[in-house]
């Protein structure tokens, strides 16, 4: 079904997807004075003495800002940030109707790298969490190692983590169900997902990992990004050279994240026993997954809401942040990653596993809370918490 | 009352005075492909074709950032971003409670002027307006101006114009009852809001103006702020030279907007005929206005919600704004400030104007939409809204 008629009827008639409410009544001097001058100078005056009482006197506690530049918009590429707001509002969206948690959408009209690290690191006494949304490659990973280290809030940028915890949490269930161990695994699409996934899948020891870009299978004399360059040591255990057909020939796992239409019928059939498709290029996927299924895939994954065993983000970061922002963590560690991958995994009982039956739905109630006690549990164990 | 405990109990409890919630329910896949993707992805290519479709399918129609750097906030001086935000929080929920207005609150963690400039004129594509506050002088004047040229929506500086405009409708309304044509009106406190106050009330002719700061009458030979230097040709008719108690003598109102009991009853004796006394220091007024009474003061205003007159910012943000967002004016100009001067000032009937009742309460129901039509006619009148 094409949504787009029925999306922009409905955007407009919304006039924006969020609602900023209060939570008290103004309706007397007495609410006017306490929530307004004068007795707000008291909490003001309690945050001067100590700025962690921010956490308990102002919104930050539970405030999630969704910031973008714009320049890489769902598969629309560099629109803009006035045309990448109804994507962050939507975002905002998600994250209050699955989590409870609030979530603000920023869109900057800067795609420079210095420019947003100081406009973003600027915002700090304001959220408890940045949620970096839609920021092209390779840029994205400047923008988010020199947040990591300037800030001392959690900064995520879900198109790569997201993206790659859930797809582990699909990929562990699919294992499991074909019983492999150590897979070889081709992911394609070398962007900020792509590199995401391999490194996730690579610190979590699911397989051999083979990293294919447009140009084929990467290696070490190829020009490479910085994200590219940490991990290409730990690629590609049998050295593989060549196309992405090449890659595909006796690996278990296809993960794309790339683009339409540009896997064939020979290509799966070309991989091991019980092969794995996660094709989530969208709205076009790698391959139709009627197709692969044709071709012997056996378990079949996409991006799209209208096939079995929907790989969205959806699942991950609200959880994410409300388990950080419940134990006011200071970043989201490997750790805390590690722990949204496994019980996202969990949601699906083992007896329950099928080939059809990998991932559970976003929209499935008590996601978000299975996700956030884990990442809490997490940020605990490791010690990235607020010390008080 | 002392409202402290109370405000500290309240703010604790509601953890964030603001809410963000959507304005659908987001509970089925279709649900999600519409609010979300696939679906959201047609908003954002019509606003890719024509930026100002951004008007119609996301938030900013109806949204106002709230921005500090919390050096100037209430009276409580410098006592940075964090500590802030519950004023911001607060003016934000003033807006939704009295003009349904979204508002943001933004605290920002540097007082540098160009950072602040690059850093607010950046957030443009997210918002319809841009409300400064709490931001010290002099830094207010340059980092308004500059966004004022940078940026093409509102941007204003509520603690300079808006007091100014609630002061110019109180005065108006006051020099009725004491039918007083080209009075002479001390202002002290010459920083922000005490500038802003001289400039629009000689910009609407409202009488001779001499403007005090700590050290007396302000002359051009004092070493002045940009603002003052502004203003300087046109205050002071008669040339008059001295101390505050100086300039008192003979004058027919006195605006205070500067620090507590600094004001004796001698110097209101000194005052002309039917003395006019706007004492709005906060919490503790520049002469309380029990002394200002029994020293003969006619009409007495104060910032204060338990004594009658209260002269409160709160009369103007909101519909002001309001009206601004409405027609999608690019700034707010003279016209719309004399517009809300006058709108405000027409919320008491003449027949009702007597030294108790000059203003009317913010908490009037009806007060935002009557400013704001105002404020949105004159918008339109100066031809200083969006071209489509």
């Amino acid at each position: 079904m094409d949504y787009s008629k029925l999306a922009l009827e409905k955007h407009k008639e919304w006039k924006g997807k969020l609602d900023i409410q209060t939570k008290m009544k103004i309706e007397t001097r007495e609410d006017l004075s306490t929530c307004y001058t004068p007795g707000v100078a008291a909490p003001c005056l309690e945050i001067k003495k100590d700025k962690r009482n921010s956490y308990i006197y102002t919104g930050r506690q539970n405030l999630v800002a969704v910031i973008s530049d714009g320049s890489a918009v769902l598969g629309l590429g560099n629109i803009g940030p006035e045309a990448g707001m109804p994507v962050m509002e939507g975002k905002c969206a998600l994250f209050k109707a699955l989590a409870n948690v609030d979530a603000f959408p920023i869109c900057l009209n800067t795609q420079d790298t210095d420019a947003l690290v100081e406009i973003i690191s600027s915002l700090e006494p304001t959220f408890g969490g940045i949620n970096l949304e839609d920021i092209a490659a390779p840029r994205c990973f400047e923008v988010e190692r020199r947040l990591q280290e300037k800030m001392n809030i959690p900064v995520f940028h879900d198109d790569q983590h997201g993206t790659a915890i859930v797809v582990s949490s699909a990929l562990i269930n699919a294992l499991k169900i074909v019983k492999k161990d150590h897979p070889t695994i081709v992911i394609n699409g070398a962007g900020s997902a792509g590199c995401a996934i391999a490194k996730l899948i690579l610190k979590m020891k699911l397989g051999n990992v083979i990293l294919c870009d447009i140009q084929g299978i990467l290696n070490k004399e190829d020009k490479l990004t910085s994200g590219q360059r940490d991990l290409i040591d730990s690629l590609n255990e049998e050295n593989r050279k060549g196309t992405l057909k090449d890659a595909m020939k006796n690996a278990d796992v296809f993960i794309g994240v790339s683009a339409g239409h540009i896997v064939s019928k020979e290509m799966i059939q070309s991989m091991n026993d019980k092969p794995i498709v996660f094709a989530m290029a969208n709205p076009v996927p790698e391959i139709e997954p009627e197709l692969a299924k044709e071709a012997g895939a056996y378990i079949i994954g996409t991006g799209r809401s209208d096939h079995p065993n929907q790989i969205n983000n959806v699942l991950a970061f609200p959880g994410i942040f409300k388990g950080a922002l419940q134990v006011q963590a200071t970043c989201i560690n490997d750790a805390m990653k590690q722990a949204a991958v496994y019980a996202i995994a969990s949601l699906i009982p083992e007896e329950e596993l099928n080939p059809e039956n990998i991932i559970v739905s976003p929209l499935k109630e008590g996601v978000a809370d299975v996700v956030s006690k884990a990442v809490a549990q997490a940020a605990v164990e490791t010690g990235v918490v607020r010390k008080w």
